[in-house]
């Protein structure tokens, strides 16, 4: 039984950086999760492509180990995203989207994966998001992202959503927006009582946080030299955090902690090249060193 | 003999933030720098201050143990900072600065003082800093802060003090800034190739970044709620910091990481409420609780 289901988009990505650009690379909020989270635990990832989409992306997916048969593939084009970042790197300009056959995704997910454990449910229309955790009667643990679209344009069917899930996985300001509130402490605490038993804020650069009703987690960001794209980094942070996490077994506040180390660690191999180049190949080895530094950089 | 001798500004400061706001009350480098070390350790504060300095202010500093026998009040008006903070409280406007008897400052340090083991080198005139470093013969250790305006003006004059100090003491920007380097890792790499054994990067909300040429650390900031003015964080967690390591005694790699925690303890209290409001009556039990709390903040 597949452990892990991820349900988001796949992606055709076009990326400037001042560093260099690529076209029609792989990308998407499941595809990032599901690379990460394959080092850790079964997964399986539910999205649509296009006919147009290259099945030597599908091939790169399975040869890491993730389960693509949830991918459905329709009459029409693969969601295709374009940015450009500049050397800052933490604002990004969207060039182009193109949503293609997503524009009418209805995931149904397959009976055998809608056993599964642990469901990440990526930043799709909250209404989706809410059907599939009615799909998935034998999960033990649920998390969901969202964006400044859904919170201003479905902010009803979010909090259905919201009310539902164990974990809400969102980057600062949408934490900010969720709450209406610009502290950022007391507006996590505002979006945990509006139903998730705890919170991950993504800072980017600046680290993530995580905060249950008991307690406070402050992880720093791996200190990272050569920050090359970093698209699918959010993703890729909440496939390694999961994935930590169904490997453990169990979700205790320690566990919860490691998990946010291991979620870094992910995103910083993550944002050192373009699309998973970064981390379709990583040893344990690699994964494991990074993490003993992570904990090292705030140890007394 | 005094172990601490802080060179800097002292100011009346006006201040206006969404919360509320205050005239013409004690501020500066030094002030915030010499109430925050006076919890850890002996210190003395060398300024300058105009007729018009109310004696008040003086019988604070002295209440909280400050040694103000090198602040020299002089002909003329105090140095006066007014500025103003949004909701984000993270950047803020100066409105007005009347440099006064500041402008002339020329700090002659009396010989008692000179023979001071730690220095603090507040954002003054590099040249100034460095006449400062000639004076202290009985240095063990020296920091010092700088800002744009000097990086930009005086550069030749800073690299010659930042050749001759223990450690800078920086933000974020001014980082990137030293070292015209946009990645603040490497930023922070060079910067200590310019001299200091030490670097602490202040940036914020989203704590502080300690490194030398061995290692590491990464400090979360406090969990604040209720920031209610940033006016003199930064010195009074360089305070806090050199505070704790003169009372220590040692500089070794461990002393380092808790002064920058205890530098962050200090701050924590000093934004909470306006000038040193915040910082001028603490407790040790305070000072240790919220050290206990951050050391819990990043432990697995």
């Amino acid at each position: 039984m597949v452990k892990i289901l991820a349900v988001g988009s796949i992606a055709l990505d076009s990326v400037k950086t001042p560093f260099g650009s690529i076209k029609d690379a792989l990308g998407g909020s499941a595809v990032y999760f599901g690379v990460a989270a394959s080092y850790f635990a079964d997964v399986s990832i539910v999205g649509v492509v296009g006919k147009d989409f290259p099945q030597k992306h599908l091939d790169a997916l399975r040869s890491r180990g993730v389960d693509t048969s949830g991918i459905v593939i329709e009459e029409g084009e693969t969601f295709r995203w374009s940015g450009e970042y500049g050397y800052g790197l933490g604002e990004r300009d969207t060039l182009e989207t193109h949503l293609g056959v997503f524009e009418k995704f209805n995931p149904l997910i397959p009976s055998e994966l809608s056993r599964s454990e642990f469901i990440f449910l990526a930043n799709i229309d909250p209404e989706l998001q809410f059907k599939i955790l009615r799909q998935a009667t034998n999960r033990n643990f649920a998390a969901c992202d969202t964006m400044d679209f859904w919170i201003e344009g479905k902010r009803k069917e979010l909090d259905e959503t919201m009310r539902r899930v164990d974990m809400m996985i969102v980057n600062d300001s949408e934490c900010r927006q969720l709450a209406e509130e610009p502290n950022l402490i007391k507006a996590a605490r505002k979006v945990l009582r509006m139903g998730p038993h705890a919170i991950v804020v993504k800072k980017g650069e600046h680290g993530a946080l995580l905060m249950n009703e008991k307690s406070m987690f402050s992880a720093p960001a791996f200190p990272c030299e050569d920050v090359f794209d970093p698209t699918g980094a959010g993703d890729t942070f909440a496939g390694g955090m999961i994935g930590y996490l169904a490997k453990a077994g169990e979700i205790s506040e320690r566990q919860l902690r490691q998990a946010v180390l291991y979620g870094t660690v992910m995103a910083s191999y993550c944002v050192e090249k373009f699309s998973i180049e970064g981390i379709c190949n990583l040893t344990s080895e690699e994964i494991e060193s990074r993490f003993r530094q992570l904990k090292e950089l705030t140890s007394i």
